[in-house]
Formats: C-alpha cells, sequence, structure tokens
C-alpha cells in the first residue's frame, strides 16, 4: 500500500463542492468514483478542505492510499482518462506514508477575481462583476488592516466545528489591477469558512465607501460578524495553491 | 423606424451556432425573442455571418430596424436585461438607414486558440488541446504561403452556395506564442464556410510535420480539398471582429 498525493483543478460550476455529499455530485464523487473503477476497491480521498459549491480550484490537493505496482506515470494516466472534462488531474506524485493532504498543510493561496462593469460570457463564470465604482485607495487601506495575526471570527461563517480557533494569520492580502480585472490573492496558514469570501466583501464594501480600515479593525476586536460583512459570490474564488513542507517520499 | 447596430459576445458552448433553425436553440433565436418582447413586434436581426455550432464571438455584428423613441442607452439596458448570461451585448448605436451587417462588411478578424498538452477545465472549453509537439518554424512557413490573395475552395467546405466565388485575400495570418499558448490570428476580406477551421487544421498539420509549405501552395493552385486538411475543432474558435467602413449616422 503506498499514499499518492494529487494535485487538481476544477470548475466549480460543474460540481456541488469539493466534498462528499449525500446524493453525489462533488468533485470528490468524482475522483473516488474513478479510483474505484481502477484500482477494484472503494477507495477514500482525502482533500486539503473543502471549498464551497461554485468555487474553483486550480491547485487543491487530495492523498489517497493505494495498491498499484504499475508506477506512477500508469496511474496518472489511468486516472485522467474518463474523469469529467471539468476536473484536471495536474499530477500525482508518490507520497510520504505519513503524508496527510489535510493536516500537514501549512498554508493555502486562494485567488479572487473582480470584473469592473459589464462582462463577457467568458469571464461572468470565473468572476465577481461589479457595476459600483471602486476607489482604490480605501481597498488599500483596508487590506493592510485585515493582514497579519487576528481572530477573524467576524470574517467567516464560524459555526463552532472549525478546528484550531479562529485566530488565523493572513501572511498576503493584495490586489492588483490590469484594466476592468482586479485579481486578489490571499494567503494564510489556514482558512475559516468562507473567510476569503468574507474578506472580498469587506474589500468591496471598502471600495465602495461602506466599510473603513477603522471599522474594519474594530470589527476584528469584537469577533461579532455584522450585516456590514458581505460574503463575496463563489464564482469569483479559485483555490491556488496548497503549501506543503517535503511530501514526496 | 431606425436601423441600429450591435456588437455582441457569446459563448458557442451554449448554443447551436449563431443563426436562426427550427427548433430554436440559435444565438440569434434568443436575441429574436429580446427584441420582440421589448419592441412587441417580430424583429428579424441580421448578422455579419453565422457561426457554426461551438464556436464563439468576442464581436460578432448584427443589426435590426425598430421603432424605439427612448434613446439608445435606454435600448440597451432593455436588449441586456434577461438576456441568457452566454450572450453580452457590448454595444449598441444607431446605424445610417442603408447599413447592413453583412454586405457591407469589408473584412473579418478571428482568433483561435490552441493549447498544447493537457489544459485546465477553464481553457479546454475555449481551445484546441495538442498533445503532439509542434515544430513551429514549419507553421510559419505554411502561415506564410496562405498569406495573400488565393483561391482557398480546397480550404474550406464550399458547398457550392457561396457568393462571390472562392477567391479571398487572406490580409493576416499568423500565430504568437505564450508559454504552452498559441493565438492564431487570421484576418480576410471575407471567409468561405469552414475556412478558419480548414486554416488552422492546416497549420497545425504542418507543424506535425504532415504539411509543408509547399504542398499548401499546391492545394491552393487545384482547389480540391483532399483528406490532409483536417478541420480544426470549433471551441477554438473566436469571431472577434467586423470591419466596416463608416456606420453610424
Amino acid at each position: 500500500m503506498s499514499r499518492w498525493k494529487c494535485i487538481c483543478a476544477y470548475d466549480g460550476a460543474a460540481f456541488n463542492g469539493w466534498q462528499s455529499q449525500e446524493g453525489g455530485g462533488a468533485v470528490q464523487d468524482a475522483i473516488e468514483a474513478r479510483l474505484a473503477r481502477i484500482l477494484g476497491v472503494p477507495t477514500r480521498v482525502h482533500g486539503s478542505g473543502r471549498t464551497d459549491a461554485g468555487v474553483h480550484a486550480m491547485g487543491q490537493v487530495f492523498h489517497f492510499d493505494a495498491d498499484w505496482s504499475h508506477g506512477v506515470a500508469k496511474l496518472a494516466a489511468a486516472i485522467r482518462s474518463r474523469l469529467p472534462a471539468a476536473i484536471q488531474i495536474r499530477s500525482v506524485v508518490r507520497a510520504l506514508p505519513d503524508f496527510h493532504a489535510r493536516f500537514q498543510a501549512t498554508g493555502k493561496v486562494y485567488i479572487y477575481h473582480l470584473h469592473l462593469g459589464d462582462a463577457d460570457p467568458f469571464t461572468r463564470p470565473v468572476s465577481w462583476v461589479v457595476l459600483k465604482p471602486l476607489e482604490f485607495r480605501a481597498m488599500e487601506e483596508a487590506a493592510s488592516a485585515f493582514c497579519g495575526r487576528h481572530d477573524f471570527k467576524a470574517f467567516s461563517a464560524f459555526n463552532g466545528s472549525e478546528s484550531g480557533g479562529t485566530v488565523r494569520n493572513l501572511r498576503r492580502f493584495e490586489f492588483a489591477r490590469r484594466g476592468r480585472r482586479v485579481r486578489i490573492t490571499a494567503e494564510a496558514d489556514g482558512f475559516l469558512y468562507k473567510m476569503v469570501r468574507s474578506l472580498v466583501g469587506a474589500l468591496v464594501a471598502a471600495g465602495e465607501g461602506k466599510l473603513d480600515a477603522a471599522r474594519i479593525r474594530e470589527l476584528l476586536r469584537s469577533g461579532v460578524r455584522t450585516p456590514e460583512v458581505q460574503t463575496a459570490p463563489p464564482q469569483g474564488l479559485f483555490l491556488q495553491r496548497v503549501i506543503y513542507q517535503k511530501t514526496t517520499a
């Protein structure tokens, strides 16, 4: 029995989130169905964490255990063949026996795409279309207020079940504009439930003049979510990368 | 009664081509249904030309006639509201009374996207994924052989119904690489049925060593299509722009 680590991309519009659901339709269900077919036994995959319905991934990571003696290239080819076109297996490597996609992740990077003004039909499914003008100076101040180690409870949909409390180290939260596109990057040691979408919602609220850096600091201190904090829609969000220390055998 | 000129984008995967079909499902059907609803009368739109099922557009042009006294901004807003998300109306302007989207077009620009090697789920629906290695020097020679005024019958699906014969002036046919992406641009005074996809198919065949510039010149002279000329798949193709002389009032 070996442990295998995979990196995959998926179009979130085609699935009911990452995590297996009753009734199927999750990315995990599609991958597990493929593995069961190849390996001949039910095979559980362990993702780095769930992504919500509609959220995309370019670098979701999962691991699984399998008896496979034909080499990694043939395993990769077997998984790739006949997976839905909305899932891409980007890499397969043999992992250390104690590698765990979720528990050994030391960080995650998410990308969020805003589009300023009406978007074409190829951009809409992967962006939040923002029609009101945004004040970028205010957004920069808001982004700075979020950076660093804080209790992010007020900017999450924390429901009491998160492990390790609600303090996270937001190592990077910044945006870059190119024409009508705004690309937001968020990197942290981990994210609470709906935290990235809440941060992005607050950033856009700051750009619209509804929230400023001072109020963001207050909310961070209070730990109480208020209606000022909107959740950005899922289709703009991509799980870009999961960060590990050395994981391969 | 005024004449109106619109530029629109659409995701070809969502429709059964541009042109109205029995049974509906064409881009034109969706736009005509919207116009009939706004204007209260059946309204025919005239496109610059058809695009096949699966082919996308960033700059398809159409015109229509309508009695509308509330100004162009309100007309644009009315058309945009409740159109399928896979269609974007990029602009609406009042045209000269004799403007015709098809007969007055003096040129068209198409873009075709190749992706070299396995593509992510966002790139696949808008590219031709080419897994074999390509020889770019041979492709450049092939592209040069196509440029200029030729009888393109051997590189089309000409069926005898085209107006104006089969000679076209290919003003520009070139490609640019960026990493694994190859962006092909084709501009001509007009294109025969399936001509861009045949040119792209020949370009890729040249890159694979199956066709060279000398043989392309022979085929152009012969006017006979052979199995050497494959038709590139539709999902990589975008109608980028239709060129007119002055068209607005």
